[in-house]
């Protein structure tokens, strides 16, 4: 296996199955553990690159399906590729498509050379497969892509899961050869390879049978990637069978390789799977949910609509050191909330991100100081899910 | 007539009939011709504070309309004052209410007493007296207070012309009278006067009539206000007619004063207006058009949307130094927009605000260097209001 220039992982504390360490790409380095802000369509809702810059995010996730769709990833690579089209010089994760295809339902058709599906947009039909995927993403130029997967639903039959996750693999070794090749320079793109330097992420599935993300782990491992996500979590099972899953798949892979969950979750899921050796997340809760009005703080989460909090002069969370927490007051935010100002998404996904990206800076020291079980308690002491 | 303690303007420069200054509030200097954009309800759309900061706004406007009716002057009254509930240290004018209460049609009635008009929010009945609206403003505390006045439409009669402007005479005197009686401890309003340094402005109607602008603004300076406002313009009349209009009615108000054009206007309005004495401005324009994908440029308005720009690597305006311009490209705000993208609105309102601020900045040194003409020659040369 080949690993890609200037890209590389590096573990640099250990506490536990918890671990710190430092992602190496050609945009520069990322903490771990991480969480990356979902910039859809190549911008995250609501605020700014150098917002982002501002609040520590080292790490963007793009979707290639909405960026296959519009602009186009030929539109892109003619751009110079994605950190030029979006104007973000730090790394970016591109994922597959693969998720939001299966979320179409009725509008896919899956079959063992891909997904055919009718556009969310206007209806016309597109076809990804684990060599267009790819494709797509060397177009792209993202630091790390995702090898196409099919992620399985819940609740599902273990037979179902079975074959799912069989499929996966198979199209895993299809798009890892179709990396290595254009890697190599044996596929043509019309020299739209944009980043010598990207490295590609397997994907395990296998759903919540421990069988079977056994298996899905050690194939996708045999396989050979830079990187290893879990997927298929996050899809509606218990939070406690998605710790299990996590911890479970999590010590089936290589040491050495970096560990991504991907689409998860509560804050409080963050820890619990750091606690269980996961480096690199993203979700778009704190992003949705500061636009829907909800404010995660250290005690949980805050719906600021709330008519008690009309005269309230205190900031949404008094220990956060944001900059919607440092001027604004609930009384405020909920006035802007309530009128449907676009300021409030801002105010709000701000607060958000900070939070989030916050609680992986503490999760980094707590591990670099060897007290991650003590943070770990003292977070759960505090935070709750509970809307207040 | 007193001024308000800490509230002073002084003309620093002249040239021709236009001038720079400075102008003092409780809550820092603004430096004339000035534009304040338009925060509505206490944000100004699509930016945060820190953005308008940055930006070099120094003069913030309010609606006294929108905020009566949400949240209330009481619950800012009781925050400390709107200064402290939005978080904006800087200084803030209100208007009002009049314009947003008038441009109400069916749901407003109007006479000798005020204003009774339903809201159009929950259809409440609400009235606005030019007693009340002085009250109002009081309790929001912002540092330029305007009086009620009734905003002629266009075009009208010169009968009605008259009528409308004298009745808004009469209330230009019940709302002086009402704000003398505050700053003086004479009305009890519970407490809630929050700004002792708080000014108030006379409004100047008479459409586009001559005779009764000179009637107006004789009768309105008669009264004696803090600074002086020609309302009713931008309502639909040719340019040049405003032009005239303004600077006839510029002529007429005391020098020492300083003058507001309300609700004004393009780009070319704006250095037309400063050329005929005009020092202070407001307007949606720049926010609201860049909410609708409309950049202005030097060379004038430019329509993101359009297919031309699909893969247009250039900045909006390779001239410009905002950060949307350093940013980002044509191709890339095209694709924000299109796709909805709320950061589209964000990046394309830095721009505009950037662009009328910067204008103003240049207008400031041109008058200062004794250049003004050359710089409006110059502007003119450029800009074209046909869309590019």
């Amino acid at each position: 296996m080949t690993t890609p220039r200037d890209y590389a992982f590096a573990v640099t504390h250990r506490d536990g199955p918890a671990r710190a360490g430092e992602l190496y790409t050609a945009h520069g380095v990322i903490h771990t553990p991480a969480f990356a802000p979902v910039g859809t369509r190549g911008a995250v809702k609501g605020v700014t690159h150098r917002d982002l810059i501002g609040l520590g995010a080292e790490l963007l996730l793009a979707n290639t399906y909405h960026l296959h769709l519009r602009p186009g990833e030929r539109l892109v690579a003619r751009a110079g590729g994605l950190h030029r089209f979006i104007g973000w010089d730090g790394p970016i994760l591109t994922d597959s498509g693969g998720y939001q295809v299966f979320s179409l339902g009725d509008r896919r058709r899956i079959d063992e050379a891909g997904v055919v599906f009718r556009s969310h947009l206007d209806g016309s039909l597109h076809r990804i497969t684990p060599e267009n995927a790819t494709d797509i993403q060397a177009r792209l130029g993202s630091d790390i892509a995702m090898v196409f997967d099919e992620c399985t639903s819940y609740p599902v039959s273990s037979s179902q899961a079975e074959a799912s996750m069989r499929r996966t693999l198979r199209w895993a070794r299809r798009g890892r050869d179709r990396f290595l090749a254009i890697t190599a320079g044996a596929v043509d793109l019309d020299g739209e390879v944009i980043n010598s330097s990207q490295a590609q992420f397997g994907i395990v599935q296998g759903s919540v049978f421990e069988r079977l993300r056994e298996e899905s782990a050690r194939e996708t491992v045999a396989i050979g990637f830079d990187g290893y996500a879990i997927g298929g979590l996050s899809v509606g099972e218990p939070a406690n069978v998605m710790y299990e899953v996590t911890g479970g798949t999590a010590a089936l892979l290589p040491e050495p390789a970096v560990r991504y969950l991907m689409g998860t979750g509560m804050p409080d899921d963050l820890v619990e799977s750091v606690a269980r050796g996961i480096d690199l997340f993203d979700c778009v809760l704190p992003t949705r949910n500061a636009r829907n009005g909800q404010l995660f703080t250290r005690r949980g989460p805050l719906s600021i609509k709330q008519a008690r909090f009309t005269d309230d002069p205190r900031p949404p969370d008094p220990e956060c050191e944001c900059y919607t927490c440092r001027r604004y007051s609930r009384a405020y935010l909920r006035h802007l909330f309530v009128n449907r100002e676009m300021t409030a998404s801002t105010l709000n996904t701000l607060h958000n991100l900070h939070f989030y990206l916050d609680t992986m800076r503490r999760m980094r020291e707590a591990i670099a100081l060897g007290a991650f079980e003590s943070f770990r308690q003292r977070f759960h002491e505090s935070f709750t899910r509970r809307p207040r």
